[in-house]
């Protein structure tokens, strides 16, 4: 077989574990939005058996050989020499995934997914009720199957490696530790230094935003970015998330506070960037690394792009704010721009990492990091862990949470098994501030347009620049190609003075 | 290994497909509901996947050898003959399913569901437009692959038969013949009489009635009849269903007219007796036959039974008619009870079989039966569809349809291949009279609970008496335990013109 043809078997075998593959991220949104509650349990057993059988598919010998027949599976070297760049480099990625997949077994991946559907009702119930305690045994059997899960991959300096690299491929303990303490050192002072400021009013962005105005208004903001009903759709979940079932089929979800105007807003936004990124890619290589997203901290500097970059701007607000006037006069009709301006850019050390500000942000996730590489380490124990929380969250933040619910129930990944995720978060940070950068350098009519309610032009230099790639490059890669310079705290913080030093007059 | 082992793994292994299997009812639900419209191809792909899973699972030589260490295949004869009479059944049960399965391939399985999944849509947009012209391409691929799949599942007499049985075990166009034709003579005959006679005011009805008044009402409803939001929800859709995901996941769907009043109460009693149904399976069973609806027309006894002999009686209305004046005081307000119980009991032949009045239903269903079979038997060519159901629709009922859309293109049943299930909606009427027969005598006081808003006796009743067995009896021998008697046309004629000679006074 030629390699063309042998490369178009893997396509279509590729395209079919997809589409399997897809059924789990509908049966997960589904759970999070619709599903009678009662149903969990039923609901663990569909999961395994699908993520089973999508394993299966991943593993078989039908695509292990088609695999091989392109690829050396022990070297790396692909065959073919002659084969663009863009299909040597989804082989490579093909490959990396497939050592991945048969270095865990069947019956590992089944236990795993059944696990973890049953985990989050209880996380949630530990949530609800503010008691870490109900949660602690099942987080004790997370922790130990991720312990499991970095062994069976394998690493070499930290078992936390190998659970960081299944989102964030190539991180390291070692990078993530140098770039987060000197973030650390930067924002604890940019935090202390603005703590020291008169606060910016803020009140009239509380009270009671009517549910129906706010779904509503979000569903403007969609369609500005450049969501069509036709393919993607905006639910209510406990947690805003973006689920991309497929390219025709993008589900947004997000959570209405009656009496929090910008919640709702600024989550929309940010799974929008989320859902525009996955709409971006090639639907035409859909199935194969030419249409999946770089990695997690990539995917996050597409979602705070929009929701921090565009979604706090000057520009954005130049167009939405009478809008929002308009929806909820008796709040805003007299309070100037610039007021809303600044208090939409508040900096006030919260307890929620998804409410938090720009420069509070990176502390709620490197906080996580430690705790995270901690656990794996076996440096910190599971009984411990709210009482290190709140421990961190004083040094770090300067506040206490009031319950668990508050502290380190807040957030559902844990739950999920999704240790070695919470840094992407920073790394989107970073990410986008260095895009934002070389974006605003080449389209610096952007602000002028978003004024007058365009945004299409951001949406179009993201998909020229970053969504059409897939993964052709890899972050590192992306990062030189678009910035000029390698992944750094330094143009984040350095964004983030500039920003604040203009609100807060320091 | 004991006979009780081998049915404690055959047990499992059908748990494991049941679980499967349960996700394609999850994909039809969701694409019914909440899916993008742009998705719909994807969805086709997820569909096949799946169904092709299970097909593979049904049919996994694991499978085969526990099932035939049971009972033997090609018999029928179950070996341990000490088994309880409920496993056996369960095992002639599970045979004949297998023997089913095996006779169609995987790959026509796989094709038959890609098919279905992308002729909904064409359906859909066919009735949007009236044009059955744009439909008939599609339905004629559906007649073939049925015409393939009664070929390879076999039949003695005619090629319907085997479609019918796989919705009503057992039945055939003999018995169907004999007994329809009894029925339309009959139903034809009361129809001219009611027509001559003064017809029931019912304006009342129409107008303009709150989308979210309906939708609290269908609530109501839902919840005295049964249901607890923990375990079922209630949804919109195009044409009204009720999909039970497990026994822990109970989806049902309505219609809202804006002015039709009671489209939307008698459609979600009707698919609430149909949840109702499948909630009362024995959930312990869950997975094998013992957790299994009989028959499509037992299914359908039980949603007439609450839509029909329940949801339009003097009893239940007592109880409701004052809270539904309550909310729609402008037009009910005035109305006394005895006109408003004439107007949802006025007979008046429609086009639209689901809004059709208890004489004409088993009409519209006759008409379909005469032409499915047609079409499987190739006496009627697809093209000719619309012109053959004008004509019978004018000879059965008298009017004529004014579109497709009123016509041909009404019912959903087509677009998924369901040639075979429309009569079992005529034989639910007829087990449904006959069960409420023996209802009536064995529980005289229901009618005083249900004027108190008391259901939970119908629902005793019929969990007691039919939900609880799953398959462990046919629909014969269902009929005749209840009953005394076999299926027949009798008592259905005799219920109506009792009930019809009150309401006309002919």
């Amino acid at each position: 077989m030629t390699t063309q043809k042998n490369y178009k078997k893997l396509e279509q075998l590729s395209k079919e574990i997809a589409i399997s593959d897809s059924i789990c991220h509908l049966l997960q949104w589904d759970q999070e939005t619709y599903m009678p509650k009662a149903a969990v349990n039923y609901r663990a057993l569909q999961c395994e058996s699908i993520t089973g059988y999508v394993h299966k598919l991943r593993t078989s010998s039908k695509f292990s050989k088609t695999l091989s027949a392109l690829i050396n599976i022990d070297s790396g070297e692909v065959f073919d020499s002659s084969l663009p760049a863009a299909q040597q480099a989804a082989l490579r990625e093909w490959r990396r995934d497939f050592i991945h997949d048969r270095k865990l077994p069947n019956a590992f991946v089944k236990k795993w997914t059944k696990t973890i559907a049953g985990s989050i009702p209880i996380w949630a119930e530990a949530k609800k009720h503010g008691n870490f305690k109900t949660f602690a045994p099942q987080l004790e059997k997370i922790v130990t199957l991720c312990k499991k899960k970095a062994d069976l991959l394998g690493f070499k300096a930290h078992p936390y490696d190998a659970l960081v690299d299944l989102f964030e491929p190539g991180m390291t303990v070692t990078t993530l530790t140098s770039l987060f303490d000197k973030l650390k050192l930067s924002l604890t002072t940019l935090l202390k230094k603005i703590s020291s400021c008169e606060d910016v009013p803020y009140d009239f962005l509380e009270g009671d935003f009517s549910h129906q105005k706010q779904l509503a208004f979000s569903h403007l903001v969609l369609k500005t970015m450049g969501f069509s009903q036709e393919d993607s759709r905006l639910d209510l979940s406990t947690h805003p998330f973006c689920s991309g079932i497929n390219p025709k089929d993008m589900r947004l979800t997000t959570r209405i506070h009656p009496s929090q105007l910008m919640f709702n807003i600024l989550a929309t936004i940010h799974e929008g960037g989320h859902g525009l990124y996955e709409l971006g890619l090639p639907e035409e290589h859909y199935g194969t690394p030419l249409c999946q997203a770089i990695s997690l901290g990539i995917h996050e500097s597409q979602s705070l792009f929009w929701e921090k970059r565009i979604g706090k701007s000057h520009a954005f607000w130049h167009h939405f704010y009478p809008l929002l006037q308009k929806e909820f006069p008796e709040k805003l009709s007299s309070i100037y721009f610039d007021d809303f301006y600044r208090a939409v850019n508040r900096i006030h050390p919260s307890l929620i990492r998804i409410e938090a500000d720009e420069i509070a942000y990176c502390l709620h996730v490197i906080l996580r990091f430690e705790i995270e590489k901690g656990l794996i380490e076996g440096s910190v124990k599971v009984k411990d862990l709210p009482e290190i929380w709140n421990e961190k969250m004083r040094i770090y933040l300067g506040i206490t949470p009031h319950s668990d619910t508050d502290g380190c129930l807040q957030d559902i990944h844990w739950s999920m098994g999704a240790i070695g995720y919470f840094p992407t978060y920073a790394l989107g940070n970073l990410y986008s501030v260095q895009f934002f950068a070389a974006f605003e350098k080449a389209i610096p009519t952007w602000k002028q347009e978003a004024m007058e309610g365009n945004l299409s032009p951001i949406l179009s230099w993201l998909r020229e620049n970053i969504h059409r790639y897939g993964k052709e490059f890899s972050a590192e890669q992306l990062t030189k190609r678009i910035t000029g310079r390698p992944l750094s705290e330094e143009p984040f913080i350095a964004y983030l003075e500039n920003k604040y030093k203009a609100i807060y007059h320091f």
